[in-house]
């Protein structure tokens, strides 16, 4: 079910003319509580300038205004005019006043964004708006991305709508990743603000992309507050597993993926320690590479391991696949066959369990392949 | 010239019988004075931690044996005791005392040191030494390169030979680095340990394999102090070219590398701040990728800078590709065309002013590659 109050609508403006769509735009008429999480690198996109601020000044907002093609960054002033500009120009067909929408890009950074395409289909854009739309919204701001991704829950009554984008998907990589929240439910702004960070800490930032935060990575999320919430935490939980959903899709679209790896570290004495250590492993090249061919070789994880300056005893740990052991006290406890089979299925979870404590992480991965290279060296993204 | 006092040989041990060799001994008769610089894994490969060892009760050596094939890492006890033994088959051999031989390993993580066939292929070994035999020696060590890697140079009467090995050359990895620097000067030990970690600094931890320190990452530096050193700063500047020559070729090397990238951030007001930028580009894979595909798409070379965290104005960085201006106020300066056909050339510099300050730093890299991926996916290494 759509969440209450929310209107979704696609157009295709030009930018990208081999695209359905290119521009999209999420349309609250009664207003939705907002709040975003953004990109931490020092290089920030005019829409994330922009969105911080607009947030800052009003807790309610009335869209989202998004498109791919053009990232909007290392513009200049010049790119937080041309921003302002189209919103100001969509804020003033919908009759709505200025700070009322939030905006997003994604795409080349360093082109400028063409205002006069978009201010152009603003009418189309608007005019098509409609609960049914969401998928379109979804399909307007992909980039590499091989399939629009959505996901919805409703939980006692509440609706949840998540969107998302993002396919460049291995680090040290700078793709940008965009996802918005909508709901009815009613909730707090100060409880947002709050929750949100936490929600994408182990949701979005858990994943192989989140170091490498990308010039325009944006969470937004809206809350119509058509509906009351009666369990908060039951909420967030659903809230949670919506954009943890999300990220599963934006691992599995992985450019060039052809597997989702989870990497489980447990036993950990720290749980920061144990998201190192998973990070470590699943950001590494080699172990990416060594999936992607279905190697157990095991040494590259332990190297990758190492790379934290963590300690730990390698003879005390023992490594997983999909629940078959395979390494105890640096042994092989399972045929090298097996485990090269059990690699090549689509889904693999390798569980690091270190014995030293109680603490655990989790981190999405993808293999690394060579149609990675192809997608990053030939096309321009 | 090959510096006084220096032996050499190489044998197939059987570990990799596909090479011509695979087992190497540098033998120094009367002894040379040595320190090492070793690998910042917390994973060490048991040559590691038996190296380090030597190096802490002994102040001369008299030479080093290497293996390719067998990195003789998270093998536990076994595998120090592996290490040891071997080393003391060939100091019998050679009559000498314990703790006269330097151990060094390369190769998959995880399988046992094969002490049989080396100790076996020992007497073969010391027979075939002789001064001529430095690049069989050379070759011996070598994994995943396609070719030895060889630098020879003589500084006012001084001789340095420097020899090494490696080839994962993209970051995140964890391919091992090898270096053996071999001279006839006199130095003191006490210097010797000083300069040596300053040389490395600035020549083979400057390259992009450095981040990942391997299990078994080694640089040993061993001084026969047959000659006089009449200019000290000019000798360490000579040994730091012979280092730096090496890294290059290491990167030269890089697996399924077609380019070298120099990256040389100027401008800045730290050199700390200088390097962290210059490795943020030079192991971005979206920024080795555009290098491969000769797309001069540089905006992933500011979300690559971004990462750092390193505040800096984007409007007033200036881009050069190979001395040709690139980027001037975020504006392209030069078409297109004449930047991507630069780009095809096999050696490449990008250099990246702040215009801030003073401070420079470069750092070498090579781009990723389709077929870096197939030698990682699918041989083991």
């Amino acid at each position: 079910v759509i969440p209450e109050g929310f209107l979704f609508s696609a157009v295709n403006s030009g930018i990208k003319p081999e695209k359905p769509f290119d521009l999209g735009l999420i349309f609250v008429p009664e207003g939705a509580v907002a709040w975003g999480v953004f990109t931490r690198n020092t290089v920030k996109a005019a829409p994330v300038i922009l969105g911080k601020k607009i947030l800052q000044k009003h807790s309610v907002v009335k869209g989202i205004l998004a498109n791919s093609g053009v990232a909007n960054a290392c513009t200049g002033k010049e790119g937080l005019e041309a921003a302002q500009k189209v919103l100001e120009a969509a804020q003033r067909i919908l009759n709505i006043p200025s700070g009322a929408l939030l905006p997003a890009s994604t795409g080349v950074i360093g082109d400028p964004l063409p205002v006069e395409k978009i201010i152009k289909s603003l009418p189309e854009l608007i005019k098509g708006l409609s609960p049914e739309r969401a998928k379109d919204f979804a399909q307007a701001i992909t980039t590499t991305d091989t399939f629009p991704k959505i996901v919805q829950k409703t939980f006692q009554g509440v609706n949840i709508l998540g969107i998302a984008k993002g396919a460049g998907m291995i680090a040290p990589n700078m793709a940008t990743m965009l996802a918005f929240i909508c709901t009815d439910a009613m909730v707090e702004r100060s409880w947002l603000k709050k929750a949100l960070s936490k929600m994408v800490e182990s949701t979005f930032n858990s994943i192989s992309v989140d170091e490498d935060t990308s010039t325009n990575d944006t969470v937004y999320f809206l809350a119509s507050c058509k509906r009351k919430v009666k369990n908060l935490s039951g909420f967030r939980k659903a809230c949670e597993e919506v954009m943890r959903e999300l990220a599963y899709l934006i691992v599995k679209d992985g450019e060039g993926a052809t597997k989702v790896i989870r990497v489980l570290v447990k036993g950990a004495r720290k749980k920061q320690e144990a998201r190192e250590l998973a990070r470590a492993i699943a950001t590494s090249l080699l172990v990416k590479t060594a999936f992607y061919g279905g190697d157990p070789n095991w040494g590259r994880i332990f190297a990758a391991m190492g790379k934290t300056g963590i300690p730990f005893q390698p003879e005390r740990v023992e490594l997983f696949l999909n629940e078959i052991p395979w390494i105890k006290n640096l042994t092989l406890v399972t045929e090298e066959r097996i485990l090269a089979e059990e690699m090549k299925k689509e889904e693999v979870t390798l569980t690091v369990h270190l014995k030293k404590g109680r603490a655990r992480a989790e981190f999405l991965s993808s293999d690394l392949t060579e149609e990675y290279i192809r997608i990053n060296a030939h096309y321009r993204t």
